[in-house]
């Protein structure tokens, strides 16, 4: 009888999940953080302890019996996840990255798109089975879309209004406030991190502020613009995901056959553990 | 008998001119790196060394008695610029950036609009001789149509060509090259700083390449809306600075009075020198 693993991990936790071979779900664990890139070691241990409750939750089996697929966070650093795979005990492998087994989830195995609206951003293609990966470049260079990029935008255009480049409006002059004028706004840019300018998000896609809805709507062009090229003529199904992806799909409804995810990671996970059988 | 002196320092030198009440210089000197929010002592140091060398040039005179303005790069970081001041020496000392004693060396003191364009980008309106500077927010947030942002723009879209979501060009195919693929641009794009990316602005404003040439009228275009907003119905001349100055010059040529530099750097602290006394 053969054991497939699911994990799904992250910065904030280690989801684990133990199917038989019917794809039945028979045992689920959860622990720590498992951002690879991070602390691979410390990741080791919160995947193995997630993938033990499981088996103690399945009440059968053993880690070297398992076909384990993980999605982590951090993954795309190939020294890491390659030490990472030399310290597990399963029977077999595969790493990938948690952008690869949430649009596998989301799909369910099926054609179709995947925008994933978060924090960062990043796009999938799967087309008989097979998945390609799209954009997901950073915050610096890429991302385009995602919660990170659109503060940067809000805090850019609220510098620009306090010079008369662009219109004041509430949200910015809010944004000014709180930042502390100017000189508070160019250093929290100068410091924060990726989620810290995504904190704005929120306020950005509600419609409510007419800087914010200029920002917005420029971002949903955008993506519509690299979704048209990413159907290249063809009517694959789009899901959105992500902290942002629910306000991408509204704006977006209608152009395509816009889809609810499927499954999780998670299932995205165990899906391709079974092919890996 | 009152003698100025004017200082003009960044992070590659130091120059200093003395002139007589006529406005005459009389003395000229030269020294290291002034940057004083990098290294205030040394930045200091230089300032003394130049100033001395002024004086030693012009045969005569001693550092307490000249009336002094220094524009020196990160002069914008007060508490830098108040403990350089208190270890100067000079009868009157006033320390404001770069920027503005540029401008004030471009204008020569009457009024018009200088657009510099550098690694980093500012703009200063002088109208009956105040001066307000506008943008300059740093390459986070602002510094538009600088070096530094059209360097990354250049590499962003070199990525997005790389997944299809915008036409490859003979650029973006040679930047991708010369920094190892994806996942060098990538890395370089977090690594990097302004004046790096500023390194592929030369290759941008050439018009040569269909990507480059988008990025730059792009760049173009927002600093033709810039302008016109700091214009304000008025038709005041407009003076480009930096090393990407003529070439925005050259594509805005014609839709103001569009002149070359009155003075340098030195001139304008000299200039403002004067008007302390």
């Amino acid at each position: 009888m053969s054991y497939f693993l699911g994990i799904d991990g992250g910065g904030t936790g280690c989801r684990a999940a133990i199917a038989d071979g019917e794809g039945r779900i028979i045992g689920q664990g959860a622990a720590g953080p498992a951002n690879i890139s991070v602390e691979t070691e410390g990741a080791c241990a919160n995947i193995l302890a997630a993938a033990r409750a499981a088996l103690q939750d399945a009440g059968h089996g053993h880690l070297d019996e398992l076909t384990a697929v993980l999605g982590l966070a951090g993954a795309n650093v190939t020294a890491a996840a390659r030490s990472l795979r030399a310290m597990l005990p399963f029977r077999r492998t595969r790493i990938v990255t948690d952008a690869v087994t949430a649009a596998t989830g989301a799909l369910g195995g099926g054609d179709g798109i995947v925008a994933a609206m978060g924090t960062g951003s990043v796009f999938a293609v799967q087309i008989g089975g097979e998945m390609r990966q799209y954009g997901g470049r950073g915050f610096v260079l890429g991302d385009e879309g995602s919660g990170a990029v659109l503060g940067r935008a809000l805090l850019a255009e609220a510098l620009r209004a306090e010079d008369g480049f662009a219109p004041m409006s509430p949200l910015l002059q809010a944004v000014l406030d709180e930042l502390g004028g100017i000189e508070g706004v160019i250093s929290f840019g100068f410091r924060a991190r990726p989620a810290e300018f995504a904190g704005f998000a929120p306020r950005i896609v509600t419609g409510d502020d007419p800087a914010a809805e200029r920002i917005f709507a420029g971002a949903v062009a955008e993506i519509r613009g690299m979704i048209d090229t990413l159907q290249a003529g063809r009517d694959l199904p789009v899901v959105f995901l992500g902290g942002l992806g629910t306000h991408y799909a509204a704006r977006l409804q209608g152009l395509w056959r816009v889809r609810p995810p499927k499954g999780s990671g998670l299932d995205g996970a165990l899906h391709l553990a079974r092919q890996e059988a």
